[in-house]
């Protein structure tokens, strides 16, 4: 018997390319499969029905959806549609930075986890092919762990809590190779920052280029559907 | 000139006898104060209305409710009122305990003071009258401010950020003595995990009761309205 079946496994899932790879990564690992989305007012919404169907597709036990209006708070390109997105490359930490994001979203996380008596929390994060954001590297998510074992009554009972990032070290092309042979179907995720309300990408933005460059470098024909 | 005037806090205020100190305390000290309250589905959500009471008399410059709906995650008696409060003494954590609650809202307070520019959080948790949550604890703070400090934008480019707890080793009448000398009204103040909707506490939950000894031994005659 495998040694994680029927152990719970909290996923962050955002909707997009990376997140739906590293469920089926927890699925293929047998973990019991808990996916939790944010709707933290993001202009690109339509990420969250991509969360939905890709849960549903790669066999999540639940989905919950936590509304968290990041909005209030402001600061992003993703969170206040006065700043534009940038269609050309970036240079440093891109407007497209949700300030703490990361840091909320595995919050949100860990106390899920602590109530499903969850001991993983799996995040998609990347730190090869990203947009360089601070909450992506390694050094974050290993300060993250440490504080999630001091921050529950689960972790005073002796529980430990660790932070699986399968993706952070793999280059773009590699996470879609790895999510094809998983059987992600990468049409139904949606990366871009500004899809339409079909789902259907712009096909210019930071988050689109990483994503067709990716599809390029693996030699797998773009399902994304564009506008 | 006192160095820290024009200096931007965030504030974590609850509405609760702590946290008006604590804000009392940064407004001492020449901060200028940005208060946070996190509407969390909390059953006694009469003190969000403590805390704007609060805010405004001691000079907060904003006070900010952030919707984050923790009743979706369940786990406390605070957010599921399927579990009772309990009245009498509690062994160990009690069920009151809210699931990484003070991640989560230091998480939010990380990501607004980002956006303000500010480089100090105030959080009035403390370690010594307290129910026992994890979350209150010196190491899980020194532990979030290691993670502070590589989760921004803001750090990646050389900012600092501390959080300060400075009611985190005082005995609960001392906390009364510190805030009374600094003008804090607790008759504003809601601590009941029960109070009704005019604010009035029970004066049997836990918190009432560290409340009240708090006033006893403070000498102090305690101003809370009971139901």
């Amino acid at each position: 018997m495998n040694p994680k079946a029927n152990q719970k496994a909290v996923i962050l899932l955002s909707g997009g390319l990376d997140s739906a790879t590293c469920l089926a990564i927890a699925k293929d690992a047998v973990y019991d499969c808990y996916c939790l989305s944010i709707d933290y007012g993001q202009r690109h919404s339509i990420e969250l029905a991509a969360a939905q169907n890709v849960a549903k597709s790669l066999g999540a036990i639940e989905h919950k959806i936590v509304n968290l209006d990041l909005r209030s708070i402001g600061g992003s390109a993703l969170t206040d549609t006065s700043i534009a997105i940038p269609e050309d490359e970036p240079g440093g930490i891109p407007v497209t930075y949700v300030p703490a994001r990361n840091t909320i979203m595995l919050s949100v996380a860990l106390g899920w986890a602590e109530v499903l008596g969850a001991n993983t929390i799996f995040t998609g994060v990347t730190a090869v092919d990203y947009s360089g954001y601070p909450d992506c590297r390694p050094e974050f998510i290993a300060a993250f762990q440490q504080l999630a074992n001091l921050a529950t009554k689960a972790a005073v009972g002796g529980q430990r809590l660790v932070v699986e990032t399968p993706l952070i070290h793999l280059q773009k092309a590699k996470i879609i190779q790895l999510g094809y042979s998983l059987g992600v179907d990468y049409s139904q995720t949606v990366s871009c920052y500004q899809a339409d309300q079909q789902g259907r990408a712009c096909g210019r933005c930071d988050s689109c280029r990483i994503r067709q460059q990716g599809f390029s470098n693996a030699n797998i024909p773009d399902p994304t559907p564009y506008q």
